[in-house]
C-alpha cells in the first residue's frame, strides 16, 4: 500500500463500486445520455421555491435512490463524502442532514467527483471502513445566478462557455462485492497557468487535468493505450482541445483515448450549449449514470476518470486573480 | 482498525503531530493566548489590497512556517487538506497553489480543522501515506464583509454575536516521529434542531457538539473524567451554557472539563467580543498555537478537540433555511 511515485495510491485489495445512482434535469435528458439517467427530474425546481433548494432536494433524491437500489439503510453507511458548487456547500448541507451519516463536506469545484471518489476508496483501503458514498452535484441555474448572471437577465453566451449541468451522482463504495474496482488515484496539484477568462474555463482547467493524467500514467507506467478510455470532467470542446495540445507537446498522444463528460452530456450543435457541459454534476451524473452501465456490461473495462475543476470564486476574479485548475483521476476496472 | 461503535476509529498505530504552526491577527495577540501564537501577523492586510488576498496570504505563511520548522520540503508532503470560509475556499486555494502539494479542498465550517485533522490521520494509519498536512484559516474582516455586514457598515452587535479570528493553524502528521498522538477520531453527522438565529451560532453549533463528544465517549466507553480537558471549537459562552445543558440532560456532566477555543482566545470583557472567538481559525490557532505546545510540555496529556462548524451560507438563511451544525473529535494524546 502506500504512495506508489509522485503522487498515485495502487491499492492491494481495490474498493468496489458497488452501486451507482444518477439524477439529470430535463435539458440533460434530452442530450446523447438521457436514457442512461436512472432519475429523470420533470423540471428544474421540483416543487421547491427556489433553485438551491431544488439541488438539496435533488441530493437527497439521488442518494436515497442509491441507498434503495443498493438495499441499504443510511445507518448501513460509515461515512459520506460530497460538495456541490453552491456558497458553503450548503446544497449537499441541506440535502443529506435527515439520512444521519457522518458528514465530510468537501470542495474541489466540477473536480469533487474526483476528489469524493479518492477519499472515499483510501478510507476503504485502508481499512477504516466498510462503506461510504461519495458524490456531488450541480444545478444550471443555482450556478448561473451565483457565478455569472441571473437567468433572467438573459446574458448572451460565448463560444468558450459551458453550461452548468443539473445533474447529480453518487456512488457507494464497499471493501467486497461485486462491480468496478478503483485501482489506484492520483491526487491532483493546484495547477495555475495564468488564465483570467471566466468565460472560458476549459482553458483553465485542462493544464491541470493533463498534469494528473501525465503524473498517473508516468506514476504507474502505463501508457494511453493501456485504458479503454480517459474522461476528462468538464473540459469541453475547447479545452480538450487544448488537453491534447498540451500533452502532444510533453509527448503523449492522448487524442485517441480522451473523451471528456461534457462534451458527451449534451449536443453542442443541437442544444447549443457551446463549450460543452460542466459542474460538479457532469462527471457525476455521466460517471454514475453512463460509463458505471458501461463498465457493469464489460464494453468498457478499464477507464481513468479525471474531473477537472477551476478553483475560483466571483470575488477572487473580480480582484483580478488568475483561475487555477485541480484534477484527481481514479482508475476503474471490471 | 476499522469503526469502533457508531462514529469513531480507533488507531492501533496512532499517527504522531509531529509539528504545529499558528498565526494570528493584532487582536487575537492582544488575547489571554496572545504569547503563544508562532506567526504574530503585524496588521490585517499584510500588504495585500484586499482581506481575501490577506488570508490566503496568512496561509501561505503559516505552511510555510510550518515546513521550516519541520524542515521539510513542500515535496516532502503527500497531501494537504484544507479549507476556509470564503466562496469556493479560495482563500486556501491561492494560499496553497505555490507548494505544488496534492491538494484536497475541504469545506466544514468551522468544523474544518477536526475535518482536516481526521482524514489526515486516517489516511496515516491506513497506510496510504506518510507525511500529510491539515489546517484552516478565518479572517475576521473577510468573514465579516462576505456573512454579516462590511465592517464600514458599522453595524451594532448582538450579545450572542461571535468575532470572527484573524488566524491559521496546519499541524504536520507523519506516521513516525515524536509528539502527541492522534488516537481515535469520531466524526460528526449534520445536527439541526431548528435554529434560524444567525447571531447565536453558539446555539446552532452545541447540539453537534454533545452529539459528536456523548458519541465518542459511548463509542470509546469513556467518562469526561478520562480527559485532562475536552475543548470545543467556537461555541463561545452561550453555545458552551448549552451544550453543557444539553450533556446534563443525557445524564453527563461535561462541565468541569468543557472548554471553547472561542471562549480561550478572547478576554470578551476587555476585548468586547460578546460571544467569543469564531471561524475556521479559532480552533485551528488555539490548538497549533496553545494546546499542542501545552502537550509537548506535558501539562496536558490526553485531550478531545472537537472543532464546531455552522453549515449555512448567507443565502440559505435568507431562503428561510435553518443552521445545522457539525462537529468532529480528535482525540489526542501525549
Amino acid at each position: 500500500m502506500g504512495h506508489i511515485g509522485k503522487q498515485t495510491v495502487v491499492y492491494k485489495t481495490p474498493p468496489v463500486i458497488i452501486n451507482a445512482y444518477s439524477s439529470a434535469g430535463p435539458k440533460e435528458q434530452q442530450g446523447p445520455l438521457g436514457e442512461y439517467f436512472d432519475n429523470k427530474l420533470p423540471d428544474e425546481l421540483l416543487g421547491q421555491d427556489s433553485w438551491e433548494k431544488a439541488e438539496a432536494h435533488m441530493i437527497q433524491q439521488t442518494v436515497q435512490g442509491l441507498l434503495d437500489r443498493a438495499c441499504k439503510l443510511p445507518s448501513d453507511i460509515q461515512y459520506i463524502f460530497a460538495g456541490d458548487l453552491q456558497n458553503q456547500v450548503v446544497a449537499s448541507t441541506f440535502g443529506l442532514k435527515d439520512f444521519n451519516i457522518p458528514f465530510f463536506g468537501l470542495y474541489g469545484a466540477c473536480s469533487t467527483m474526483g476528489e469524493s471518489m479518492s477519499l472515499a476508496s483510501m478510507l476503504i483501503a485502508g481499512g477504516m471502513a466498510d462503506l461510504v458514498i461519495a458524490g456531488t452535484s450541480s444545478h444550471y441555474c443555482a450556478a448561473e445566478k451565483q457565478f455569472r448572471f441571473p437567468l433572467e437577465y438573459a446574458g448572451q453566451r460565448t463560444v468558450a462557455q459551458h453550461w452548468t449541468v443539473t445533474g447529480s451522482g453518487f456512488v457507494l463504495l464497499s471493501r467486497n462485492g461485486e462491480g468496478p474496482k478503483i485501482t489506484a488515484i492520483t491526487t491532483g496539484k493546484i495547477v495555475d497557468l495564468g488564465i483570467t477568462d471566466t468565460f472560458n474555463m476549459g482553458a483553465a482547467m485542462a493544464p491541470a487535468a493533463v498534469d494528473t493524467i501525465l503524473t498517473h500514467l508516468e506514476d504507474t507506467n502505463q501508457k494511453p493505450s493501456d485504458f479503454d478510455a480517459i474522461f476528462t470532467g468538464d473540459l469541453g470542446n475547447w479545452g480538450v482541445a487544448i488537453a491534447n495540445e498540451l500533452a502532444r507537446k510533453s509527448g503523449v498522444n492522448l487524442s485517441p483515448i480522451l473523451n471528456d463528460c461534457g462534451k458527451m452530456i449534451f449536443d453542442d450543435k443541437r442544444q447549443e450549449t457551446d463549450a460543452g457541459g460542466s459542474g460538479c454534476g457532469c462527471s457525476a451524473s455521466v460517471f454514475a449514470g453512463y460509463i458505471y452501465k458501461q463498465m457493469l456490461k464489460h464494453k468498457l473495462k478499464k477507464i481513468l476518470l479525471v474531473p477537472t475543476g477551476a478553483l475560483m470564486s466571483p470575488g477572487s476574479s473580480q480582484q483580478g486573480n488568475t483561475i487555477p485548475g485541480i484534477a484527481h483521476a481514479v482508475c476503474i476496472e471490471m
